[in-house]
């Protein structure tokens, strides 16, 4: 019987976080482990489900380079990165929009459908969602399809949400011409996080957030902190990007920004309804 | 950090019962120990206030008792009960207006208030909610003024619960000419349930549930055995009338209606969140 | 028949009025003889039922302080006051609820539905209606559990006027931790009209309305009178909070406000349906 | 002081009628003296425009015989009538037309409006509101253009009264062609109140209302008296078809029909809001 | 086959203009030939009702000089102009508010309702629709019930637009005194174009358009293009009040104003959805 | 000139058809020729936006073989037909979903948006919107991941379509599993169809329609005849299922079936707007 109890208040713990952030939105990039693992995958599903049935309103963005790569070579079709970024002749493209459009979307809908939220599956080409123009590499080099995200239309978004639906966005953009271009997931959810004044923009990633130089995590950082954190050189590689979108979304009036660890069963939930948090918080101060 | 999981786990596991129940109506009758002891007041506060914020709605009827028995003895009123029901002459009901609809509903509407739940208190006075007749005792006698729900208008009620609030009930009717009534508060949480067509009506009482001749819980019951349990003499005093609103709400259209044990912390999450239960359940087969 | 003629001509001549009042706010403290006299009650539950039913946004806010005498008498319970307010312990306070929040409110909503109104009964104390902060009196002098209106939440207000119906409020305020406060009638009604930018804050009283020095009635104030009279000592003792209120009501923005006679029978319509009104009213020039 | 108190208590006297009708359709058949007199023109205008103020939904009909014969001998035009309807070849149409569309159309929503009702001028013509046959006269003579009303479409109507305003309407029926004819004004009224399923048809007539062989006013017919005193003749001349019009709304669900004595002032206000009534009514039983 | 073809090319060759003016609303001033040749008041009814189906809220203005004048000659009365404007005493006006609210008005809504369109004849005595102050002729010269539009009510309008009606409104204006006035059609439309924020503000003429010193049509003008040839005299006669519409519409924030050629058939769908216009249009820069 | 006149009249010519389909839905199976040449993919674009614009509800249902055979080629994967179905092993699925939920899906939504039109891509994994049951071959052979469509969800269609949007569907469904099927466009457009109780359900195809013995088009067949040309063998090939689909569609209550010859440009609009048609209509009589 005791075990029923503690089993109750748990519950009730969640209630202040369910007060305090109903009718939010929160804008999750998907990717690495947690979309690989099986049962990762299952526990993301629920906790997103259940984020949605208790009133809260979350927009997922998601990933897809290594399905990208393993179709890419299945088609015995070359890729090369420059900058983190993929080079995206226009025949990879068509393949990255098959992959992520496709499959991978697809397949996340399912995952969510299956533990009874209702997902619809989008890309950034639905109704001018994702606007890009043509990403210039640092020294001027051309990466092809890769897109910078210019301009967000929410309105389909929001469609969705007051609807009780969960969006599923790939992160494909497309340009003036309605040409579709790859872009960075984790810029793309930036972006829409922005656009919709979310409450919460969280990155799962595949590490345990932002460290400092003895490898310690730092739990949380101010807008002045990160700035330093980016500035002296103490954040390095593929984590520079995601605390710049960190950074350029609390900045931009999103309430507090995430990098946390989706290696973790239920990262997300206990981010969201517990004290604890998982990872690294960005707020303004 | 196992602990925390395993926190994570239990919110998820509610997530079935969530999708559920969601924008379902639970009638409960509040009393007993609930009532009086601190802890289990805010633990039954807490409860309601998550029920509310996970997407149900609850609707509060009380009883008050105890509270009215003291009253009166202060006021030297003396005081008779028959067949359970108390002796209601003017000047008692008068007293029971003041208890049940001022101090006791304005303290539970404070409690839930107190930890964020908008709660707003009515009687069965307001708006026709709760409409009564005269009760005519067993044998022809005369209790004074105590009433039988006859008629509920809950156009009030699915007002506040359409809006967000909780509305905590005071059994207390009034009859044609707008006069005031003591009602047995699981009849009217009975009646109130009945015309919402709840998904559950839950009597919080002081026993652990409907027992069987030795003694031992009898989880669930279906109309028949209900029927067959309050013909047969093995269900005794009290329980008999609380059993008879279970039967008659179900026959009449609510989908479960339960018994359960008021005195353990967070009955009601256990019994509508989890596969336990708490008490017994009658539903129709 | 020129006696029914002469009845539809009246009905006729109230035009105007319901033109220019049409889902306007009304906020009324009920007090006095008019909650007390069999004929006056009736009347005023008239009044109100009428003005809901002609489009009118009527909100009562009521006392109650003879019939918390009279029971703190009958409980063997001493009281005092300091500056017109009753000292208010914890046990009086307990009464103070019970009476208010009870018996006068349960009354009140009686008597409107009675006659058809949909009243329903609320205390401050519901969804963080009447936020108040402990009164500190004159010279320090601490009177117990009084309190000073500091914030109102209207949204419960509005929910009901919305849907139609007739908030009878009884003036208990809540401090921070949901403790209970014994508020003034006149000063809740007041801060609750400021807060709903109410066209009349409409102060039913025992008298004729403010005087001059020559015991004259004086029908109309603007700002800067009402303002001279409470200076230069020619408004005294109960009446001096009430002018106040008015002032201070009307230069939050409530169109006009009353203090009027509520021995007259129909003071309310006569107040608001003809030219001759029935009191003082005061208006910002 | 007396006479105002009378005066809030005749207000008062309407509040049952106002409960009853609350958000009820009126049809009133505008006509007669009432349309000739300018201190009953502004007694009816004032009427209605109450009427909607106090939550009724008032739809006025209005018929001009005599401006239309003015007009025709102001022309030099002949016209001819057969079983008292006037024969209308088209150049008679054109001018019944300009004249019930026109003047007399204009001039009833300018009467409403400058006592503060929204009126709003229409035509049977408009939106296909009041479709008519040929009229047949009773030996197969054609009357020219008279039209029977066939069908109503009240969605323009409803559309109106939703959005607060009060349709004004012209006896003008369209046949399938669009072309106008010529409708009588209290079988337009008759069919458009079944049609709406009103609460009251009301004819304002220059009699009393229906009498009995002694000349003595029968204040309440059921449909089997009503059908009666059209069968023994004792109804006679132009009385017939306006007691046929009420007789057959009756029959169609308008809950009560009226023929009034619209040369009282005030007859309509005397008529919904006392007992008295000002004519005939007739009912189903 | 090639034929048909081509009838779709030129469908959607009207998507951009149907995309562009989705939703806004069109005032249309309604006269001359366009009235007049059965021919091209087919054509004007079906293209308004084309518009109205495809999105568009077209608002229609309508003159009637001719026909005032017929029947006026037919009653034998005199009549006389003075700067363009008819000289309008009590009996004139009581004939153009017969003819314009009754006969035109009427026979617009049946034009637009037997092609489908669901039109709804309204005068400027409507609701306030149109207030005027009596016109005071270049010399102080009194013109009778001639009238200025001072103030537009446009709710009646929107509640029509907004339920898919099509109004069609007399220039008839009211003064305080709810009082009739002749008011030119061109200024009453370019006042309600300039009170709904209209798109565009269309005047039907009998002449091609603005011309040049050389007789040549001008296609396009600025506003201060507009205004030097108000200026410099090269516009004369009755294109100057008309021009003065267009530049006084769009410099309070119409769109475009135009003065186009009646005499097309089907003026109006060429004029909004091609670029080839008939006419001169007036925009700001 | 002339040559605009005409193009206003054939504006004109198609508003019987705007004003009979106004609001009603069309479900479209968008396939073949008009999939793949360049400039019917563009007319096919507008047509669809066009159609949205003019207020109808255009749903997209499309195929996409070709690209999946040619995906599966370049991954060197055979394939093999039964009974015209493709054989469908779980590798094969795989890419079915990336090209059909992919590239085809993306491409057909950035066509229309290019042309202004807001379209949505879906599957019909998206919120159980194609149920379906795993195909069983007509020898009982199993063609792998082939399904039947057995129940549509159709809120998140009319969700979409009701806020202005055009859905565009993969004809991907789903199991109770959550497990992806390749379905047959046509079955999976009828069956859609009849869910939304369409006005119209259009077969985009690459044959003139249905042909009689002496290959000549048969323009319309009511119910009887066309099961009669199922039975008597005069429709054979890939034209059964689809005359079958048309049959089942009409029978359920899709008001007409066509089969149209998608290499017409426009073929959409000449169908829906012209008498003339192009192809074969299929309706109950």
């Amino acid at each position: 019987m005791q075990r029923i109890i503690d089993k109750a208040r748990i519950l009730t713990e969640a209630l202040p976080y369910i007060r305090a952030f109903y009718d939010k939105t929160f804008v999750i990039k998907y990717g690495g482990a947690a979309m690989l693992d099986e049962s990762l995958k299952a526990s993301f599903a629920t906790d997103v489900t259940l984020l949605r049935y208790i009133g809260l309103r979350p927009v997922i963005v998601h990933g897809g380079g290594p399905q990208i790569g393993e179709m890419l070579s299945r088609l015995g079709k070359e890729t090369s990165f420059v900058d983190g970024m993929r080079v995206t002749d226009d025949e990879t493209m068509e393949v990255v929009e098959m992959v992520l459009g496709g499959r991978v979307n697809a397949e996340i809908v399912s995952l969510i459908g299956r533990v009874g939220g209702k997902a619809v599956g989008l890309t950034g080409k639905d109704c001018g969602l994702l606007q890009v123009t043509r990403h210039v590499g640092a020294d001027g080099r051309d990466l092809g399809r890769v897109g910078n995200p210019t301009r967000v239309d929410a309105s389909l978004i929001t469609t969705m949400t007051g609807s009780g639906f969960i969006p599923v966005i790939a992160p494909i953009g497309a340009d003036e011409d309605g040409l579709g271009y790859n872009v960075n997931a984790d810029m793309a959810a930036a972006r829409i996080a922005q656009e919709l004044g979310a409450e919460k923009l969280i990155l799962l990633t595949d590490v345990e957030g932002v460290l400092d130089a003895g490898e310690k995590l730092r739990p949380r950082l101010d807008l002045e902190e990160a700035r330093a954190a980016l500035g002296d050189g103490s954040v390095q590689g593929g984590m520079i990007p995601k605390l710049v979108c960190c950074v350029e979304s609390v900045a931009a009036g999103v309430t507090t920004a995430h990098i946390i660890d989706g290696r973790i069963a239920h990262a997300l939930l206990l981010e969201i309804f517990t004290d604890v948090g998982v990872g690294t918080l960005v707020r303004a101060d």
